[in-house]
């Protein structure tokens, strides 16, 4: 991707309402724009890694055995009577008569619709264990809406549920859970801690929640219930066992905040130049800085190093009419991993490459930078 | 995948409110579900589908030099009162006051929203022309929802948005969509006709839609528009040209229904027993029919030719202990375009491999398998 027929709006200054320091690098690296009130655009850098942060957690949800559906936001009333949670939800969720008179809402978590969907087509152990998710956007009329995507009304969530015929089996299902939220956390750049938590609306018998280390205290990016038979019992649930019996299926749910991961990967990734991206979720691998474009040797090395390496890797070049301080400090804001800056040294066939998160550069002959960026990718992987 | 392992709840009988073909065949197939009127679960099959098209319009949209962002549903009313729709939509946008008082929507559509972002960061002639657009979940409260995901009130749509300096820009924007609009339905193998409409709400003065061929005349899937400078007008998007006059952005519309697309291919691909895909948004590729699991050589090598197909294809085991009978009949529901039949032939290295589209058996030795599967979706690409 060049630059200059890209959007990338970057800003000096943050928003007077953001008090933590994703919220601040969020807007200033143009990976979002604030709409109202607990309500962003996802520009797109932002998109990017909300994208590879998705893709992520899809892989490991994947590979944990979870089968991906896609529920609606839109809701009726009725199946939130059935379950009880419709008096308990309270302003946090946002409701509406329609045009033809009917209570609907816009769904906060789905375990009413999921365990409607079950119940219609399951009803054999045979079909059991079984574990669905989506990732889908949420809606919640927050009451203090704040630190930009973190505690937002509307955001992107990756939920689970899973369905066993015991005590057992949800057990199974709920470590298996705890090991792939690790692994995903991990591969995001994340340190997180884990922490016996209320269950608040969602209900259950036992949850754990996974708090990412960072400046910004508030809430996690995961959290884990076992639910066991609450849900099954209200909305009966249930299949016949081995033996002819009719039992209630026992549940868990599994929530991830994937726009909160953004956030939080750069709480615990940044310095005070801006962000600095774990390669696994950074919208670019690579930024190639031509430091003059005036020059022709420069201009035609820079876009034959692109023109290489764009099929290999996820390459960002900027080739803007800007000065070299300009995209320097640019380049330290949006945070990509590895620059290749092509200088003076160029005559040489010398590139200086800089690593972001060291903070340093290294000189590097212009025939073997692709090899370079494999061993360094190779390396961090 | 294994069937038995996977999600597809397959239905002898179509849903009493289904009156197209596309509908009984999504919900018959175990693609969809539905959870209010106009308001549909996308079960595992359903949103494979839907994602297999949402990435082929993102293909063809970035190569005609769109650049993906993602736009809140929710939305603040005040936007809408500049641009004047706010009395203009109607009982068909869902609107509900928040918990501080604040009238807000769930976008029908984005153009209040892009206008926004476009008037805070562009403001010179050397930033134009750009071509926006983003692939989003969409709200419409519709009279009388029908025909399953064709006229729903929950919808996934793309929408893209061009601005231009002056009306050859914007001639060059929408000439360059609507061939792309041509290069999208093609690859999802749709039959289509373009003709001019009426802009309705949206505005502009000038649209043409693309009418899917089929049973079902509902539809279109695709509508472009030439804006002007209608919300540029009204909210003040302005750039300063060459000369350094300001001028009003000159702007453009483009939008796709990626669910309504996912009905419209049912409709103009199936027969009297199912649907039959497309290669391009087959939910799968292949399906790996064993008729008898009891017998070790049928069980076995199916399980071979999977794990060899698997690296290569999108590939599903119909691992069920099911009698061929009712293999058959699910498989041609399905409509996965090939079909592995590992039976008695085994015994002579053979098996069937059957073409849904043509409705006919080849026999292929087991040693040939992969290079006929390659020879034959070279041959359809």
């Amino acid at each position: 991707m060049k630059w200059s027929k890209y959007f990338i709006p970057t800003m000096k200054v943050p928003p007077k309402d953001a008090e933590t320091i994703s919220h601040k690098l969020m807007f200033r690296a143009g990976l979002i724009q604030k709409l109202a009130s607990g309500v962003y655009s996802y520009l797109p850098l932002g998109l990017k890694v909300l994208k590879n942060v998705e893709n992520i957690v899809r892989e490991e949800m994947n590979k944990a055995g979870g089968i991906e559906l896609l529920l609606p936001a839109l809701q009726p009333a009725n199946l939130w009577k059935e379950s009880g949670r419709w008096q308990k939800m309270g302003k946090d969720m946002i409701t509406f008569i329609d045009r033809h008179g009917r209570e609907m809402l816009f769904g906060p978590t789905h375990e009413e619709v999921i365990v409607n969907i079950v119940r219609q087509n399951i009803n054999s152990w045979k079909q059991l264990p079984i574990l669905l998710y989506q990732i889908q956007t949420k809606f919640r009329d927050e009451i203090r809406p704040r630190f930009g995507v973190i505690r937002a009304r509307e955001f992107l969530m990756k939920d689970a549920y899973s369905f066993d015929i015991d005590e057992n089996g949800l057990e199974n299902s709920y470590q298996k859970m705890k090991e792939t939220y690790g692994k995903i956390f991990t591969k995001c750049g994340l340190k997180f801690t884990i922490r016996e938590a209320d269950s608040g609306v969602i209900g259950g018998k036992f949850s754990e929640e996974f708090v990412a280390e960072g400046e910004c205290a508030e809430l996690e990016v995961g959290h884990i219930f076992k639910l066991g038979i609450e849900y099954s019992k209200k909305m009966n649930a249930v299949f016949v066992d081995k033996e002819g019996k009719e039992k209630p299926i026992v549940m868990g749910c599994y929530g991830i905040g994937i726009s909160r991961i953004v956030a939080s990967i750069i709480e615990g990734n940044n310095d005070k130049n801006g962000i600095i991206w774990p390669f696994t979720v950074s919208p670019f691998h690579i930024l190639i800085v031509p430091v003059n474009l005036e020059e022709n040797l420069i201009r035609n090395i820079s876009e034959k190093i692109y023109l290489n390496l764009n099929e290999k890797f996820e390459v960002l070049m900027d080739d803007r009419e800007e000065s070299p301080g300009v995209k320097f400090s640019d380049a330290d804001l949006i945070g990509i991993p590895l620059w290749i800056v092509v200088g003076k040294k160029i005559k040489n066939q010398k590139v200086e490459i800089k690593i972001r998160k060291e903070n340093r550069f290294v000189e590097v002959d212009l025939e073997n930078i692709e090899k370079w960026v494999f061993d360094f990718t190779n390396k961090i992987h």
